[in-house]
């Protein structure tokens, strides 16, 4: 008894890191963690790649050609940088055309005659003939105004959602997540009653006139043209109806749903050392809207994505478990590349561990959030509460449940554990589905810190697990 | 007794409030606190304000007419918003004229030839004759490479100091802290060792080629001509050094120092209802440096506090403490304004409960710098944690002790608790004292919150004392 009291404190030191997972130092931690951030900071190459993405493929939706120059430029990069594989996973998306004409104007208005308006299609919004529709506006706040209304006043017109994002929100994400399904479902419910088109008021908390498109679903009603119009462009609208509530307005669209075109979403890894069959994922989504760069959206998710990899290969970091990064096809216009990318890990019988996506923008990052519903992450949940304090030194405060992002989520039924990144979501829609969501607008710091957050989270759970 | 325990929490309920200050629900604070960023994120004229003041007086350094015409301005807007009084304060300030002519070139590269240099005259440097002064270069990174080169190797040349600003730290104003010594006193300990003029990195890790100004301290030595350069220049200069080390440098300023003249510090209150000789005061710097427009250093700073004002205005909040809001003069160029203000605020035995100060940008706020050095600042922010998780519901995270702010820093000595508002690093020195320190750089959204959290706090500590 007196030999076994004697030898427990060397067995207990002998066998408890394997047992229990690697002994966790804080401030050892800590001092490595800022040296992956000072790495980043002076030798990331992310900036520039954000930049030939948003320069040389451009807004690119999934099916177009300039998605496809993106497949083979980010295909080419991530197996530059060193990665153990790289492969594309082709995937049947709806493609979707703007064309060339978009255009839509108030007829003979008494006061001001015509007005052009400032507006852009909705995706999957059908085209119009070269003469356009012209029909009488109606306007609503929501659809309950809209469902007062009825057929009897909707039919033959073209209804006008106009309620504003709510600018009172202090995370700009919560205004969108409330306001948004006037764009995604507005439009048919308008149809649903009748309505030969649709307006939209643009999904932004920034006052101008630049309009924001997005995907919007007809599901099985009859598809009608469909616009999102600036937001001063909006109020005008508005106050020309209350004063002329007969007001005509004309859409010409040039827009064309193409039919299927095969997209790819483009995978490369670097080969765990211990766990190699278990996966940690990090990504965002390679396609994106046709105006602007898609720099924000999703091109800052990319190349932080991109640069996860590049650093561990950078520092000769070899992970225990496989680390995977994904560049998902067609987000904005359908998610298919995120089912197909679901359906083959179970079909393949592949485990992924856990999955951080980002798709929030490349501002300053301010946390991740967690999807911590089921027991598992429950305990996962738990586990990243012990790094706190390593994410507190970083910036990175606000580590909470509750959602993580659309591409990953598709995992969930997978026992995958799921984080969205979060950075500062003042700025991001001033520039969303915008013609302003441009290289220029994203700041390098900014967006490689986001990367130094990724980069953190991925070292700790590869080090330490997550469950 | 019986009686005496029956009548215990009677009393407890009488007299529990006015002796240990009002009951403390945070939930009724924190739906409180968000209707007062609501009422901001609707209602605030201070994007207007700050537009007003960059585009009508814009670079105001202290004894200008520009300074002359924003106190003028705020001064008005004080009053406009119902504040109790506005008053200004004179005080003698230096000024320093930046001229017309701001020049520097490398004299015949073999190489290159001529080559024009983009640079700023740093605030209190002297003027050269109009052909300028012509010497040969000598770069260093640090004042012990200076002392090392002693006077032989420094005498009748001029100085370049060429040690960056640390990307790698994550936030820029320590970065900003660990560097500007060489701007501060490059120029006068190259003056000691007898050159005849400085060159000196332009403080930002931003890298692109525009200069930033900022002032210089000559104390007892001769003053001599000296710029700030972009950092794209920089390097081009320190790699034909390299090649060939008799570099020559022409530098031609118009700068002059116009001797003493008045200022303004301006000043408005709201009376205390309860106790008006206790003041809470909000503040910023009015002054700024002449190229830009000081719209983050500090025009930001300025209509963030009044902002403070006209919100409790707005509200129909009664403080119960005097609630004064101060535009500094001259911060950028001697302090004389701070200097003054806590001069006259002992002779007239004024008592500052607590000082909040912004002066680090309009971005998104994160936190608070308290200086808890004392044991009454110690026991105060021993008070200030207890409503860190009201704070984390704004998103305002980072308060931690050690710093403020340099204005408010003066009443130190008079038992001030002060606060220094911090919002997010990362752009501020792509701006800060640069050309493109301008309106179109300042976000609305995020200068709002800025105004918000500083209302939060005051509100506080109106409400519940700071000691």
């Amino acid at each position: 008894m007196r030999y076994l009291k004697c030898l427990l404190p060397v067995f207990i030191s002998i066998f408890w890191q394997p047992i229990f997972g690697q002994a966790f130092d804080e401030d050892v931690e800590i001092e490595y963690i800022k040296s992956i951030y000072e790495n980043i900071l002076v030798q990331s190459s992310s900036y520039d790649w954000l930049h030939y993405l948003c320069k040389n493929a451009g807004g690119r939706l999934g099916g177009s050609p300039e998605y496809a120059a993106a497949v083979a430029y980010t295909s080419h990069m991530l197996d530059t940088i060193g990665a153990d594989s790289v492969w594309t996973q082709p995937v049947e998306v709806d493609y979707w055309r703007r064309g060339n004409v978009e255009k839509a104007k108030i007829i003979n208005s008494k006061h001001l005659g015509t007005v052009e308006l400032s507006v852009v299609a909705l995706g999957f919004s059908p085209g119009t003939d070269p003469l356009g529709i012209t029909a009488q506006i109606v306007e609503v706040k929501n659809f309950e105004e809209l469902e007062a209304l009825g057929e009897e006043n909707v039919k033959g017109k073209i209804v006008f959602f106009n309620r504003p994002m709510e600018v009172t929100r202090l995370n700009t994400f919560h205004a969108y997540g409330a306001g948004v399904n006037q764009r995604t479902a507005g439009p048919r419910n308008a149809s649903k009653l009748g309505a030969i088109g649709a307006i939209v008021r643009s999904m932004t908390v920034k006052y101008d006139n630049v309009p924001h498109s997005g995907a919007t679903s007809f599901k099985d009603e009859k598809p009608i043209p469909a616009v999102a119009i600036g937001l001063k462009d909006a109020d005008l609208l508005s106050k020309i109806i209350k004063k002329e509530p007969k007001t005509r307005v004309n859409i010409q669209l040039g827009c064309l749903h193409m039919g299927k075109r095969t997209s790819h979403t483009v995978i490369a890894e670097i080969k765990g050392t211990e766990k190699p069959g278990e996966i940690i994922l990090v990504g965002g989504h390679l396609d994106s809207w046709d105006i602007g760069e898609g720099a924000h959206d999703d091109g800052a998710g990319v190349v932080q994505s991109m640069e996860v990899l590049h650093l561990f290969k950078r520092m000769g970091i070899r992970p225990k478990h496989t680390l995977r990064c994904v560049l998902f096809a067609n987000e904005e216009n359908g998610m298919f590349g995120a089912i197909e990318y679901a359906r083959l890990a179970k079909a393949n019988g592949e485990k992924h561990i856990a999955a951080i996506e980002s798709d929030a923008g490349g501002h300053t990052p301010v946390g991740f959030r967690m999807d911590a519903e089921n027991s598992i992450a429950k305990s996962s949940f738990a586990k990243v509460q012990q790094w706190r304090s390593i994410f507190s030194t970083l910036g990175v405060w606000d580590i909470q449940p509750g959602g993580s992002a659309a591409d990953i989520s598709r995992l969930k039924d997978q026992g995958t554990v799921l984080f969205g990144y979060r950075p500062d979501s003042q700025r991001y829609f001033d520039f969303h589905h915008s013609r302003n969501d441009i290289f220029e607008n994203v700041h390098k710091r900014e967006l490689l810190l986001g990367s130094g957050a990724m980069c953190a989270l991925v070292y700790l759970i590869d080090k330490y697990g997550i469950k």
